[in-house]
């Protein structure tokens, strides 16, 4: 209730902070039987890890998974599966002036008018940090809805700052430091960055996150739409300030005739919807845009106040990401493959004896990512 | 968790369908002693009630709520509240082809592929008549709200199609069918909606809605965090395809030196943040905004399959909303005031200790809706 | 949370007051596919019904059950299945007094600590009256236990006051108005009962629950144990004050060479553990036991206060239960089948694909009902 | 959903085997603020510990506690409470043949018709072992119950098999190994166990325990009433059977006259109703009286199956406690706090801005555990 738990079937809870001893989750409700090992997290942790690239921070953390329950004999026993990551470059600093001042675009104030205290050591709970036990519970999900139904997610960065990304080629997604999905504009991101560092300022950026070979028939209504937990799992992440579904804010000047995706024996033959009808998925590919808000630690000076409300003034130093828009497109995608695992969960409690006749027309022709662009 | 049940400690459990006897809602967790009547929900109802004006459905529906439980002597108990809204224009019309037919845009297909089975008159369950419950469980969690810390809630169309709708005066805005802050456009709207009925075609909206004197530090992070539950709760809206925060998607574009709101003693200078930071309450104003898509029932023919896998065609004549758009204010409204009420007990149950010597800087100087403006 | 829900998947919300205009219910998960109507239904709450005897009160209610929504041409569509009673016989007399004094035993008190406010007419919220809905929803469970596993249930009175009850036949059951599973003893119970009356006072009861051909593998450690579940269920009726799961407080001075139970190829060799190992059923009978406090309404002068803490005395006329145990049996019956649905969906939520070489041994050889006596 | 966590707003997540490398829990919705060290929480581990006598099982656990999150310069912040503790003993036998083989009494069976697979080890998650994160939680819950509302929780053995154990002397609780608060009767206690040791078999035990100073007003009507919950947080402590509240089953045989607890301006003239009436808390001491069932792992053999179905027979060597009655005091006396604290919390949330001019008449003048006798 006080929101650290995350999912209603397959439910992750979260703990630690940013400056603590360790970080980690705990998941009850993955299925047993799953073939489950570190060497199963441990890849999207790397990709979400600091320290891979100038772009981001210079943190310098392992992240290095223990799985530390709910695993015997290299299967989940459906008990608990504790995943546990040690911060080990904490850097303890003296903190006392962040305890004291509010920085601006942060969670400083609100925590200190929440709990009257707060730790504030690299954000304390509200550091992005405490994204990797997600990433980390994401890749259990990816890997039994894999297995069960062939479902794989994508994601990959489509705007940074005002750059535009066209998606040329998924295969680029891993080969550059920005996720993006389009070699030739890389060096145009690596400038835009260097410029960005050198002002002392940080930039937002667009992800999109795809989920393909959905099954039909995940999302609950009238509360729990699919796309409403998609929703809510993707404004949840750090510094998320807008999401889209399908056509998005495209819909408003779009009109009924266009919008409304056709229906044919061989699929849907559009995907304005972006899987998600009434709430349900559609068998067609999950499409999610996100908004990413530029980072707020910069070096340029900004007016604050302190915590007996006077004015001061705020810069920050050190070892920030200048757009945590980069490293968002692993945790998009994590987030998003929790959200469809509850719901499989969900779907088949109480639907597991619906059987039917006419086989989906999942695998829609067109507005799917194609095979060779999926993660 | 089949997703009828809104909110965790004001939970409103929502039940009925389109053409069945009655629809309505359970409100349990709402505190006691609240002075409540039908005439303080019957406003907000009658504002979303369809036939009031010829840009929305014809069907004639009282929309008169009947408080079932819960309240004695005229005053809230603590025990659960029931909303019963009958259905008095049900129009028991043939539909065994509506059984048959998928229509694009809908929700027939999923329905059918979750459950195997669905009630088709007037899309059952997924009719958008099931957010008059909530629109009424809205009233009850506005009035709290606005007695016990003043918060108001306020909502308008910015764009109907491609028509932005500047907001000019917040007064016009329950004086026109359009729920428009903007006198002068509203001949513009009228046009813009006949052209479409005689088309045969919908589109689509924007809706914006505020919060304002809201208390700060609602909001629970990591999963529940404010904006978290806002993008939930308005992604579940019917329609919904879009959902902003503050800047929102503007956020890609911006620099951190712009977008990172600086705090003053006298309050935030400005509001990018949309009233959240951290998933929790700033004490400004929230500041939302949505994309709503087009009617999918137009009068337009447009391809489908039935049952059977076999192709057919769909024309829907009738009584429709040509832009349900227009009638997403007051559910939007209400929906907002759910995610704060419910906020509001989940922040004291856990925090209810709390104590500042330094009053909180909300009324913030820049970035709130005016005075003038607020419902 | 304000605990007017009960079940995760298979969800009961109540509401209403013993004389307000409606009680009722809303099923929220029901599978789809549920052949359904209200004479499934109806049975189980003629059982419960007042005025069906004279030990019983003489409230006059039909208790007719509609069904208002989730059904449609006969089965369940898994949207939200509403259950409304209407009240008839509420006597609307002068209830001041009743809103001024706490009545010894009864909840007067409390919900005035704890609400400040409270309706007073017939106890409000807190009338047994209000368990009828959860008759009525343990009428739809029963129905899909029996039909997707066979699974049945079967309550009866094993103790009146110090009367004990021994089991002869089952059939007796439905036979007489205490639902006691013996012919014989029927008149002394009777003679019992008159005895009470005459003299203003009221006596306690044991009630026995039974769930035959359960399911192996329902339940969830660690802390909703199927036991642990059945007895928040039990433990939430009113007036219970103990629940016992097969040998109960006999456990205590039992050995262990003598109360766990054997495995054999046949099945268990006995069941003092009621059913439930580690919290999960063994596919044995399961076997509960409550104990019933004596009806705190009675003739007998008592000592009280009232609610500016002055004392009062408090003498109970008019209708009422002299053993609210008698009635008791049917609500026992429904609790176990909502808790039995709501495992049978959370169990196939997580485990829907384990699959056994070897079939279970349920059908046990010694401790379960004999099947002439299953209900 | 699967079980894992407790409660709803101090809720615990519980994690871990008993012979993986550790088991833990994560506490979410703490109130900030609250000092805490692991020297708050050590003594009622220790409390519980193996190996503190020869009358319990030989396995030598230190049982350290390390608070991982969630607390900072010693003051809580209101975010996750990961409590670690690591398992030193777990001794890596062969543990082929118990993967094979079904432990009468114990989960073995169900384990495996649940999961499909299981971990062996020392009976995995179904463990006993698991309990200790929750001592761990309870002396959280405990502290700030103590501190914030004055209650207190003391529990004690009331029967060891057949031997009643009078309540005597709260003082003597500590000072002998089976908890009993009687010095005279410990050498027949100590009698029992030893000629149980020698015959290889166990026995059950009766457990009591209290919470003293009650805020009145705590539970939720319907289904969480403050007993129901009691109710299950008891029955899902591993081995027990049977719980009372207040009179207890003693209630079947009670008259309305004598159970009815009548109020004075002083204070509740008795306690029949174990200071619960209608779900919620009056205010006087909560009693509650567990039945725990004998140790399933003994030395005499037992018939038993593997898990192809053939017979096999089954003696269990080593070390394991032949009463697990006898460790249960501080386990149950943790979980009756984590109710009861969560229930705080509940109740504020709601209710918080009740207010009362007249004073509870908490602090009844029967029925409460003497101040000499108070944890």
């Amino acid at each position: 209730m006080s929101g650290s738990t995350f999912g209603e079937l397959f439910r992750v809870t979260n703990f630690g902070e940013s400056h603590g001893p360790a970080i980690g989750c705990v998941i009850d409700g993955c299925p047993p039987g799953l073939a489950l090992a570190e060497a199963d997290i441990q890849p999207d942790l790397d990709r979400r890890r600091p320290g891979t690239s100038r772009h981001v921070t210079q943190r310098n953390e392992a992240d290095a998974v223990e799985v530390v329950s709910g695993v015997f004999e290299g299967l989940t026993t459906g008990t608990p599966i504790c995943l546990l990551i040690r911060n080990t470059d904490q850097r303890s600093k003296d903190y006392a002036n962040l305890l004291d001042t509010f920085r601006p675009g942060h969670a400083d104030y609100t925590y200190w008018r929440k709990y009257g205290h707060r730790d504030p050591r690299g954000g304390g709970r509200s550091s992005a940090r405490l994204t990797a036990p997600m990433v980390a519970a994401g890749a259990v999900a990816k890997k039994w809805l894999r297995e069960r139904h062939g479902t794989t997610f994508t994601g990959w960065m489509s705007a940074l700052g005002e750059i535009a990304i066209p998606f040329e080629d998924a295969a680029q997604i891993a080969l550059n430091a920005f996720f993006a999905p389009n070699a030739g504009i890389v060096p145009q991101l690596e400038a835009h960055m260097d410029a960005l560092r050198k002002a002392g300022d940080s930039c937002g950026a667009r992800i999109e996150v795809r989920a393909s070979r959905m099954p039909a028939g995940l999302g609950e209504p009238l509360f729990d739409k699919l796309d409403a937990d998609i929703a809510h799992a993707m404004m949840g992440i750090n510094a998320v300030k807008g999401v889209e579904i399908g056509s998005g804010f495209g819909t408003v000047s779009e009109r009924g005739s266009e919008h409304g995706d056709e229906l044919t024996p061989e699929g849907f033959a559009s995907n304005h919807a972006g899987g998600v009808l009434g709430g349900i998925s559609t068998g067609q590919d999950l499409v999610v845009s996100l908004a990413i808000k530029p980072t707020s630690s910069i070096r340029l000076p900004r007016r604050s106040i302190d915590r007996a409300g006077q004015v001061t003034t705020v810069e920050t130093h050190g070892r920030h990401d200048p757009c945590v828009g980069i490293r968002a497109t692993p945790i998009a995608e994590a987030m998003l493959a929790l959200v469809v695992m509850d719901h499989a969960l969900r779907h088949r409690a109480q639907n597991g004896d619906v059987v039917h006749a006419v086989p989906a027309i999942a695998g829609s022709v067109a507005g799917s990512l194609p095979d060779s662009a999926r993660g």
